[in-house]
Formats: structure tokens, C-alpha cells, sequence
């Protein structure tokens, strides 16, 4: 089938790729607003064709929008403008703003949201990867809303990818997200932010920094023009989230200012409960 | 030659390891205040005897503390009252307050103050692994202060484990460290807690949890015996850090509730330059 990928970047990129790899896509259409970004995906070959957007709503059976979360705000009037039968599926990191858009649309239906759980700080079509999503989560949401075709078509795309699919209302993913994705983006961009403010010595960090120091800030190199929409989006999520997280450094901050070191071992035995979770 | 290791447990098993691994160890003995670890130091051949103290010091040419900083305080002044020419070194994570402790002891040459930037979130005799310092960094500290045959001997083993040397004294090595690796493990602890605070549903985290997140939050697994110790004796830097830490994702959350998007871009952009330090 044809398949076009509008946004050709990190995850884009990435799902043009597999979708070939599969079989699943007998050609990629790729639609990208940045012309470098669309040099880069044809010499990459992750597309075989640069189209414009309406080229691509006319052509492709599938239709990927992967463009950071304000792009697909823009875009999705516009490709539902001339939509018929073909089926659009979106891959961001928030669902609820973005569903809102088409919400009231006849056409509702051919749209599946979806938010694959996978992403590195890198962006642009040099960044995508192939077997990306292999063994990861994928979120399917609200898909009581979609066609039964559609979904069918974006579950067995998923599935043909080995991803293990995950229902939730777009409601529920987008509170989950601040605390399992955005809320360590903040943190990250802030220690880069106070290692950079503070210490003047930048060998000595080039130095001494550690596997502990780069795991904690590599999230700091993630692009603007992805974060700065995801968190407009979520802006309610993600500062009820981050206000949890300061009070709780502030018990860390207090149990230092009073040398209350009982407290602090309790803080940290608590936060190693975390095991639960992750291995 | 014979080598003592004083806490077999993930810096000091894997130094046991490497010191044997390089034929610099023709005998290892292992002084180990928990039972259950000098058990199994001893079934993981880790060491070839555990010993006492007293023994370690009267039988080693070398002897390796690699306690938790809280147990280098309080052992560094007994196995100073039996030392003759032997050479002491110790592998924590703080150095002023480890130094202080000898500082006016006659034997004070004896003694060489290093710390090798490698460590995992694990802990005891079983974290211990081969090949753990190969390409790291260590600090060697205060090195005017070693006597010079002690300090060849240091620089010896850490050239035959391929680690790079470097020197500062011990006060710089306090507040870089605060930057590179005590402000991240604070920021883990307390996203752990923040997370495990407000996110009831347990499921959905472990379903969603991708690379960003555990990165963010591996550290959080970090043993509290080791930890509690060196936010003590390093109170002041780390709570400087930790204040500019706070007050940084301030400014991210100022930014959310005004939605002040413009300046929210310019922060991450400016966290972006984390790149000049970190590949």
C-alpha cells in the first residue's frame, strides 16, 4: 500500500523505514516543511518521493502524521479537508489536544491516535533508526472513536512491528506521559541548565562526568521545537507533576539544611521502591 | 604483592578483580563488616581470605579502603595506629573530610586519596564486575601530600587498569563531583518519589516507561549506606548545587503558568549546549 509519512524526523524516519522492512509499505510519500530535512530523507532514502500535503492525502491508502504536536494541530484540518476512505494515523507524544482538533469532524473515524513508546534526544531524518520500535509499548487511544477498518489496519501495523499495544483514553495517556516522559525531559534540562549556570569549570565535568551524570542529562540535548509544544500541550499535567517533583527535592533540600539525616535515608529508601518498577 | 580490600563490595570487588586480573594482587584479603558479604566475597573468589583489620593491615603491602565515606572515617584512624611503610589508599566518593581525619598524622605520606569516577546503582560483593574502570577517569587528590614511593605505587595501578589520572586537590574534587554525580542522584531519588508519590497506577508506568525514563531514574536505585554518608560530608556543595538546581526548574514551571513559551525555548535551547560536554 502507500503510505505517506508527513514529518520525515527521528520518529518518522523511523516508521518509514519498518514499514518497508515489513512489507507493509509498497512506497513512501514523504512530506516535510524544512527543504533540508527533505534532501536528507530522499539521499537517506527513507522516502521515495517528496510530495506536498495534499499530493500525499490523495494518494497514499495510510496516511502517518509525525510532525511535532503543534505541526499536527495545523495539519490535520487540512489533510481531513480532502479525506476520503484513507486511514490517518498520528504518532505524538499527546493525544487529547490533537484529537480535539477532528473531534466534531464526519470523518473521525478513519483517524486512529496512537503514541509508539519509543524516542532518543536526537531529531531529524539522520536520527531515525531502523527496528526502532521493536518490543516497545505502542498507546492506542480512545479507539472506540475510530472506524473498525482503520483501527484494524493500525493494529496490524503495529503488530507486524512486534510492538505490544496499549488502550487508554487520550485523557488518562496524556496524565501518564508527564510522569513517565516529560517530567524527566524537565529535570534533565534543568541539571544541564545548573551544571552549565554554576560550574565554571567545563573540563573538569568533561573530565569526571560519569555514566550516572551522562544517563541523567543526556535528555537535556532533546529539540525545542518538539518539547516546547508537548509541554504547551500538557501544560496542566506536566506543572502538576513538576510541583509534586520540586516539593519532593525540598525535602532532600530540608533534610540537608538540618542535618536531618535519618529523614534523608528514609527519602531514599523510599525512592528505591522504584525497583518495583523498573528492573 | 599482598593487597587488603577493607568493604568487598562494588568498587572494592571489582578492584579485587582488577588488581588480580593484572598480576599486580599475588594474594587478596578481604576485611568485610557484614557477614553475608564476606561470605560471598569468599564464594565469589573475589578475595582469598577474610581477615581482620589488624590482620590486613600487619599482612598487605597495599591496603585498598573502599568503604562507604561514613567507614573510612572512622577505620582510617585504627589502621594508621599499626602502619609502618605500608601504603594506604582509599577509593571514595568525598575526599576533604577522609583527609582531614590524617591529616596531621605523622604517617600522613603513607596514604593516597583517589577516587575512581566508575560506579553502578548496584551494590555489595555480587554488583562486582571485571573490567570496571578500563577508559575512566580518577582523581587523585592532594597528591604534594603522598609520599612519593606511596603515590608511584597508586599511579602504577591505575596505569595498569587504564584509567586516566587526574589531579586536584581535595576541595575542587568536593564541588565538581556535587556537579557530576551528587545533583544527578538527588534529582533520581526525588523523581522516583515524585513519581511514586502521585502515580497511582503502577501499571500504567511500568507499561509506558521507555529509555527516557529509566535513564532519569536508574539511580534512584542507589544504596542509601552509601549515600546518605556522602551527602554529609559534602552538606555545603551539594546543597549549593541543589538550591541552583531548584531554582532552575523554577524557572521552567514560571514559564508553564505564565506560558511564556518564549522563554521556555530559550531555556531548553541553552540546556542544548550540554552538548559541548557531553558527547
Amino acid at each position: 500500500m502507500v503510505v505517506a509519512i508527513v514529518g520525515v524526523g527521528l520518529i518518522g524516519g523511523s516508521m518509514a523505514i519498518a514499514l518497508k522492512e515489513k512489507g507493509i509499505a509498497s512506497k513512501v510519500l514523504g512530506v516535510e516543511a524544512s527543504e533540508q530535512h527533505a534532501k536528507q530523507a530522499k539521499e537517506l532514502n527513507l522516502v521515495d518521493e517528496i510530495v506536498s500535503l495534499n499530493e500525499a492525502v490523495e494518494q497514499a491508502k495510510l496516511i502517518v502524521l509525525a510532525t511535532p504536536v503543534d505541526a499536527e494541530e495545523a495539519l490535520l484540518p487540512e489533510i481531513f479537508k480532502n479525506l476520503d476512505q484513507q486511514v490517518v494515523m498520528d504518532v505524538g507524544s499527546i493525544k487529547q489536544k490533537v484529537i480535539d482538533v477532528i473531534s466534531e469532524h464526519p470523518k473521525r473515524g478513519r483517524f486512529v491516535a496512537t503514541h509508539p513508546m519509543w524516542g532518543t534526544e536526537y531529531s531529524g531524518p539522520e536520527a531515525a533508526v531502523k527496528g526502532a520500535f521493536v518490543n516497545k509499548a505502542t498507546v492506542i487511544c480512545d479507539k472506540e472513536n475510530s472506524d473498525a477498518d482503520a483501527l484494524e489496519l493500525v493494529k496490524g501495523i503495529y503488530d507486524a512491528l512486534d510492538m505490544r499495544m496499549v488502550y487508554m483514553s487520550a485523557d488518562e495517556h496524556d496524565i501518564h506521559v508527564a510522569y513517565v516522559s516529560h517530567i524527566s525531559h524537565i529535570t534533565s534540562f534543568a541539571l544541564a541548565n545548573t551544571v552549565l549556570e554554576k560550574e565554571r569549570e567545563e573540563d573538569a565535568i568533561f573530565t569526571l562526568a560519569s555514566g550516572g551524570f551522562e544517563s541523567t542529562v543526556r535528555l537535556a540535548k532533546s529539540n525545542p521545537s518538539m518539547w516546547v509544544p508537548i509541554f504547551m500541550q500538557n501544560r496542566d499535567n506536566v506543572l502538576d507533576v513538576l510541583n509534586e517533583h520540586i516539593s519532593q527535592l525540598r525535602k532532600f533540600k530540608a533534610c540537608l539544611e538540618k542535618e536531618n539525616y535519618d529523614y534523608l535515608q528514609e527519602l531514599i529508601e523510599n525512592a528505591n521502591k522504584i525497583r518495583r518498577i523498573i528492573k
